[in-house]
């Protein structure tokens, strides 16, 4: 059975949420510090620990722009020279008003000046709060993922990234639902330069990664499929994650997104998860997407999916024989979510040696 | 002394806005219903006092997209049929997650069908929450500004709109800065339909008009010029507003933004209603988005515009000797804000009848 290495920095814990503002109403975030080391407690046991290489912002340009990561690198210390605690108690960077196509309306708008203003340009939602110690562990969680990437470009078969804050809703230019940089997306980019001509980013987490299908939109050297509770069920993003987005231009064909119906279990998820397999089976290098909040338990999601179905998800995944990077993305049930990680982990490590 | 009718409607004491959330904290909202009993208690001695016609949802797509409307006039219930109360103890909506361009990245969104999605789609804030009464209220205050344009239309010289909630910062596809419908486009709509050939809106409200701008963007018959605060100081609305915004197309040259320094007092406002006042003197029409939040002691802007700067703004604009439907926007002080617009009308009386 090969060995996957586990990449993680203690940095990963630094980002503190205080909460999520949802509907208004400040409510307990779930991506809690703690969940590194419910998953490291876990997953540690018997693999190789790798502290994550230091990166800098520079490195995050390969999927994000240059202003994006700016602010976030910014944000939190602007914030906190502003009157924003004294005003209203607020030590997060929150936004309250956003550039839609409604307050748009075509015409063309000066970037705002005051960050109140300015936050809701790179956030797109209010759960998603910038704070002390944010942008060290974004910066880390990314990382872990490029360092992953880095151990499979140079010959392990598998690495997991113990990123921490999550990725896949990064879009090039905005962070939101918990995610501030795209890490799976870096560790594709990565497996690319590193020379690998066609990589596939599958992305198992509860919900559609809209950020990653928007890195590699128009592109058709980056694949990106993904299965997800159904965004027309009420389900975050909302916007995206339907089956009739395929990719656009260069990349017209190279996305698929396969929505399943709230209370989706193990039969029909695997389904998806096979039809996604065989869909990038002609790929040369894998990324996965690895959140495990389609779990039953979770409370992110109504998926009702099982370890024994993370762990024949690996199966699956790891049969495909490809050079793999595996990135932590969601999964919130503290109790149950190092065995999650660990089961899927475990299947993929058995699908590599023995195949699906 | 001309006597201007004064408009009003008991539904828009229907609107309660339970509070403004800014940067995820909620706080007292100061757009309440006892404004339309200040306002009413001052101008209402010795001025006709005329209850708005009732008027259809239909009325509003003379300037408003079908979709916000429709929006508008069934969120609440359906916002009272969701879980949300259940959830988080929200009463009102409020949206979370918002389609900006960082969300959108170039890809085609599909709407959301979810209500909590939906609302990010009309609502571009989370100041602005819709509640029972709230479509009500804003329908009577449309009703009030037509109303008001239809007595100038039938030949009064001047009709006052108690018009509650405000409207500037309503677009044509969305709402937003405590405004849901857009009264005083309305108005001047109304004045164009009954043949005034060049309406001009002259907006004194301390904060930029976004909406009236954005309805009348690209046309040439209705002119829209503000004065306010600068929101490059960082004032709402942020991105719209500066002075370099002059209109598009057919409308070229037909918007103009003064925008003013934190601190203004009476004599740099009065010289920027002055300008102004000349930019529309050859129209056939005025309506006036009439905010008196510009004053010294109003909560929601830094402008130092007292009651005898108000009297003056109005003795230059009735000096214009144009048929006027003057449309109440923000103030927010209740101890002064009937003083202020009582001070505007009697001022823009006076011009009336005897010019500047």
């Amino acid at each position: 059975m090969p060995i996957t290495p586990v990449v993680w920095s203690p940095d990963t814990r630094r980002h503190e949420p205080r909460h999520e503002v949802w509907v208004g109403v400040p409510t307990p975030g779930t991506e809690v510090a703690a969940r590194v080391d419910a998953i490291l407690d876990a997953v540690g046991p018997g693999r190789e620990l790798v502290e994550a290489d230091p990166y800098a912002a520079e490195a995050l340009h390969a999927v994000h722009d240059r202003g994006l990561v700016e602010f976030l690198r910014t944000a939190a210390a602007r914030w906190a020279d502003g009157p924003y605690e004294e005003l209203v108690g607020q030590s997060r960077v929150v936004p309250y008003v956003f550039p839609t196509p409604a307050l748009l309306s075509g015409m063309p708008p000066t970037p705002p000046t005051a960050l109140h203003g300015l936050a809701g340009q790179f956030g797109y939602d209010t759960m998603t709060l910038v704070g002390p110690g944010t942008w060290e562990a974004a910066l880390a969680a990314a990382g872990c993922a490029l360092t992953a990437a880095r151990l499979v470009a140079d010959g392990a078969p598998t690495a997991y990234a113990l990123s921490r804050p999550p990725g896949h809703h990064a879009t090039p230019t905005g962070y939101g639902g918990s995610c501030y940089v795209n890490n799976a997306a870096l560790a594709a980019q990565s497996l690319r330069d590193a020379g690998h001509a066609r990589v596939a980013v599958v992305d198992v987490d509860a919900h559609h990664g809209n950020g990653t299908q928007a890195i590699f939109w128009e592109r058709a050297d980056v694949r990106y499929g993904s299965l997800h509770v159904d965004p027309a069920a009420g389900w975050f993003p909302h916007v995206f994650g339907h089956a009739g987005e395929t990719g656009d231009g260069d990349g017209a064909g190279a996305t698929r997104n396969l929505p399943l119906a709230e209370g989706t279990g193990d039969a029909a998820w695997l389904e998806a998860v096979h039809a996604l397999a065989e869909w990038v089976a002609d790929c040369d290098a894998l990324v996965v997407s690895l959140g495990v909040d389609a779990a039953a338990d979770d409370p992110e999601s109504p998926l009702e999916v099982t370890a024994a179905g993370y762990h024949r998800a690996g199966r699956i995944l790891g049969g495909l024989g490809l050079p793999s990077v595996l990135v932590q993305e969601g999964g919130y049930h503290l109790p149950s979510l190092g065995g999650l990680v660990t089961a899927y982990l475990e299947g993929h490590e058995a699908g590599r040696v023995v195949g699906v």
